[in-house]
């Protein structure tokens, strides 16, 4: 048993040995939880090669080595479109998604698709997060492959497949292959996910299913998942998680029609705007208010219209959400992006939106050419957005608040909304996003006659929010670290650009780890204890966690725990990674938990109680 | 003489007054220092609408109001591009460049140019920034213009004007005319810039002598300047700088036929580190040495040619500078911008380097599509750009030595470089940097038997340097406060698309003052606390300076003063508005300033002295 190969064995291997040790007496429980590498866990749920055809697909089909930022296998057939990858797989064919790069309008097509291959972006690259939130392989960055659109072909190393041929890709080692490769699913998402084999046929599983309750009983952070959809919800509740720490709204926004009420939304936002900040001007004036109508009935049939299309599918979305995690709290962030990611491509898509909404080409593109950003990472996004067109903030509050009194109509079970607003930077901010979503709740409760306990936070997650966490404390129920974001900023680099320069920066060894990977703590790190202090100070035993992707990083986790969060949230596919790496922090720093943490406290009912001293209690619960 | 008229006047009442009160002691000279609005200084030097006909103008001709970019007022003929700019200018005639947006391409248009007047675009944008650098007038962000360059046409409130027609521009108060207006330079321009009128002969420059004089007696921050070519140093002189704080090199890179060789540069620049990576591999292997040179050899050509061409050139404009500033420090800062900044448009510009070069345009045009940056504020620029390519800081380097070397033989007298590198966020870059540009220095101080001081320091610009101030201070020898970019960075906004959502935020409150053009205190002013305590542990009387744009406004020079900065540097037709506020805070915070400030300190001598202690010395001198 203990000569295993390295690699894809070993975490298999570990959890065997601990298993079967740990039940023979000849270990400790501690031990047991100590001697494992929480990264390697990830192996266990990747699906695998056949190591023989691999190693034949190797000498004679190799293309090149990406960047490994999905573990696992995945062949198929080449889809360099994400319509034809949802296309293969409905007709029951597995794709592999080859793109340039990847933007949030191939989402759909990175879900229908076995594997996502990216010729440009890093580990960190919109493919790659996407690749990693859903357990999807993912090969990102293979810079040697051009891919071009117009003659549906990819090219490497010589030579041209096109597209239907059969592509394989690795995303443990970055290797791709010029065929296909035979896979097959890992033996524990044949029992966790796909339930495609039963628990007691497989040793493994509970070899798994021990050592991760040996992990629980010494952690103390909370575990939470990043998940916007029900059954990602489902794989991460299956792998251990607590609760939804990260629910992406705007990913819900791209499915099916909707994107283009959101399209209308945006198209007409900027009018309604102007309508609204006129009318407010006007005041008891009938006649002007009367004509400012006439002026802007357009903006206001279309801007409302679409907000009240979206109303109802937002609220169906939280619900299935909420029915998932049968009492979990769920974080669902307010929307995020800037508009201009929402908008549709120039040519066919602009001409169909443009017809549907009767609303001319020109328009359309011109809002494109408005929207435009320099640097859109530091642009329109975030709560900005709320604050510039409170009638979103508005729509999904009341979308949460709808679906959270109907789930517990419903099920008659507890339903833990926490609301999140996203790249606040002022108090001011915070407030005046927290003053909507209150009112919403309010009214709706009146209407249910009913209410139920809910929080609002904030992310954490550029600088001055950290320097100014005594401030926003003061209004926020939680602090969410969105370390994503907090290391572009902190670090002044783009995560999506540093493809250039991270590589020859680890090289001469500027940066030890790569900071979108494992957290910068000397910087990102200094900054977040400066906010644990400044929140602790105004708000003491805030709800304290983080979503950034650094929340399944083991280092990352063992200093979580250091500073006192309450929770990490990761990727589903991360959860077992993060479960064990917790406790061994827990292990490692026994007297450095949260004064108040404990698992119970990510799973802990959030209150509508609006005061510090009531948020105390409820985080000490 | 107190009935004077607000506006353009007030100013020049201000001064007029305090020098007939102070002279006739009615008034002490702390009062009349106290009593003026230094902002309002700016009006003393900018150029002036006849107010008859600007009046019949407003009546007759108005397009729109943009924002107030560069005080003053500009009449001129319609150019759309910088080429019909500069060749107005060239043929005798006045031009307003009117651009969508300004990009550093459209430099020497904007030198050309009486005005700047641009459709897209905030106060602190391109446009803006250099238009104050130079003392342009400028209206920035017109959103109402809509300008069509293939029709060469400038539209605004249903009105068509074509290139060639007049136009006029206030940018004191953003107005824009659509014809001729009458202007003249203001009277102190005339005699401390154009020389057309004698001191004698000028009551107002007596007066404005007298005051600033006075000012001086109480300022203990020193006052330098952003300049970058000699005939703006000798402006900022003439208004009492007393040193350069930032001369952005890259501004020399657009001058005339140079660019091609920094193009070239560009071209060759990845294949030349990949050249050097592999050679330092293949190390004592003299058959692989060689054989790397001639699989390289296209590269090597290019790239060591055109940093060799350009070598002479920049250290010509380091002689200009060095001999304008005869005696007082100049803080050159290497190359700052992302390299794709200074690539050819595509089409003939492309077309003509394409044929100069021997290179295919799909060369030059892949070359644009690989360095496309997602957010280029936070990408491969900065120091990251000497990391990857140290040539280019070996080159900047040895520019400067060679420059200083040569004036201090020609001219005999002290000739004071500080180096600065931009955008450090990990000590171990500035250490990099440093070792090379030590290595130059001392490389040409044995190769000219002789030496002279100098000092190697860094921006404080992303928050990360802030931080880790304490170990970024063990190597540099002074800080310069970039507070353009930690502002863009601490507050994770971007000063080119914040027009969308910054007007809200300062009607709800959400922020006071535009954080762009006035320092945010509780956010981006707590992080200089923190580089300044952890600057001054680790090297105690370390040079503290500021070279944002904010370190020529009032509020922020307070601030400067309260923290203990050495000096601010601000543009040069900021520097009286400056000269004055810093007064102003050294009246109301006597006991304020730096340790060892005091004016003497932004002219001190610098020293090539390596350690902490003799920075101390030099500071306290």
């Amino acid at each position: 048993m203990l000569q295993t190969r390295h690699g894809k064995r070993t975490a298999q291997a570990y959890v065997k040995i601990a298993h079967d040790m740990v039940k023979a007496k000849l270990m400790t429980p501690e031990h047991a939880v100590r001697s494992g590498d929480p990264q390697a866990l990830d192996q266990l749920l990747a699906p695998i090669f056949d190591s023989v055809d691999e190693k034949a697909a190797e000498a004679s089909s190799l293309l090149t080595t990406g960047l490994p930022a999905g573990p696992g296998a995945a062949s198929g057939i080449i889809a360099l479109t994400a319509k034809k990858a949802e296309e293969l797989a409905a007709s029951g064919q597995k794709a592999v998604l080859c793109r340039i790069e990847t933007s949030p309008e191939d989402l759909r097509g990175m879900i229908a698709a076995e594997g996502i291959l990216t010729a440009r972006g890093g580990v960190s690259s919109h493919a790659a997060l996407v690749a990693r939130q859903m357990g999807k392989v993912c090969v990102a960055g293979a810079g040697e492959i051009s891919i071009d659109y117009t003659t549906s072909t990819l090219s490497c190393s010589g030579r041209t497949l096109r597209e239907g041929d059969f592509i394989a890709i690795n995303g443990t080692t970055g290797k791709v292959y010029g065929r296909k490769v035979k896979t097959s699913d890992s033996e524990l998402k044949q029992v966790l996910i796909s339930k495609t084999m039963k628990p007691q046929d497989s040793e493994l599983f509970q070899a798994y299913d021990f050592v991760m309750k040996l992990a629980d009983k010494f952690r103390t952070l909370g575990l939470r998942t990043n998940a916007d959809q029900p059954d990602q919800a489902a794989n991460a509740i299956a792998f251990g998680a607590e609760g939804i720490g990260l629910c992406r709204t705007e990913h819900m926004f791209f499915e099916g029609d909707r994107i283009d009420s959101v399209r209308e939304m945006i198209l007409f936002a900027e009018d309604y705007a102007k309508y609204r900040a006129e009318a407010a001007e006007a005041r008891d004036d009938a006649a002007r208010q009367s004509s400012l109508k006439g002026q802007y009935s357009q903006a206001i049939e279309h801007f409302t219209g679409a907000l009240s299309t979206l109303l109802p599918i937002q609220q169906k979305d939280f619900e299935g959400l909420f029915e998932t995690m049968a009492g979990r709290p769920v974080t669902i962030r307010l929307l995020d992006p800037p508009l201009h990611e929402f908008l549709p491509q120039a040519g066919p898509q602009t001409e169909a939106l443009s017809k549907k909404l009767g609303v001319s080409y020109e328009r359309i593109e011109a809002l494109g050419h408005s929207l435009h950003e320099f640097n859109p990472m530091l642009g329109h996004r975030g709560c900005r957005l709320g604050i510039v067109y409170p009638e979103i903030t508005e729509m999904q509050s009341r979308a949460i608040v709808r679906a959270a009194l109907a789930v517990a109509k419903k099920t008659g079970k507890k339903v833990l909304p926490e609301v999140m607003i996203p790249l606040v930077g002022f108090v001011a901010e915070l407030k005046l996003q927290l003053e909507i979503v209150n009112r919403v709740f309010a009214e709706e409760f009146a209407k249910a006659k009913t209410k139920l306990p809910y929080l609002v936070g904030t992310m954490i997650e550029i600088p001055r929010a950290a320097i100014t966490a005594h401030e926003i404390a003061a209004e926020a129920e939680f602090f969410s670290f969105g370390t994503n974001d907090l290391t572009q900023t902190t670090l002044g680099m783009s995560r999506d650009d540093s493809g250039k320069f991270l590589p020859p920066y680890q090289k001469l060894g500027i940066v030890k780890a790569n900071p979108f990977a494992t957290i910068d703590q000397s910087g990102v790190g200094e900054l977040m204890k400066i906010a644990v202090k400044g929140g602790e100070a105004v708000r003491p035993g805030i709800k304290l966690g983080i979503c950034g992707e650094h929340g399944g990083d083991p280092t990352t986790i063992e200093f979580c725990h250091q500073i006192g969060l309450t929770y990490v949230s990761c990727s589903p596919f991360r959860v077992p990674v993060a479960r064990l790496a917790a406790a061994q922090a827990a292990l490692k720093y026994p007297s450095a938990a949260a004064p108040a943490a404990g698992k119970a406290k990510a799973g802990s009912a959030p209150t509508s109680a609006k005061s510090a001293k009531s948020a105390k209690a409820v985080a000490a619960r």
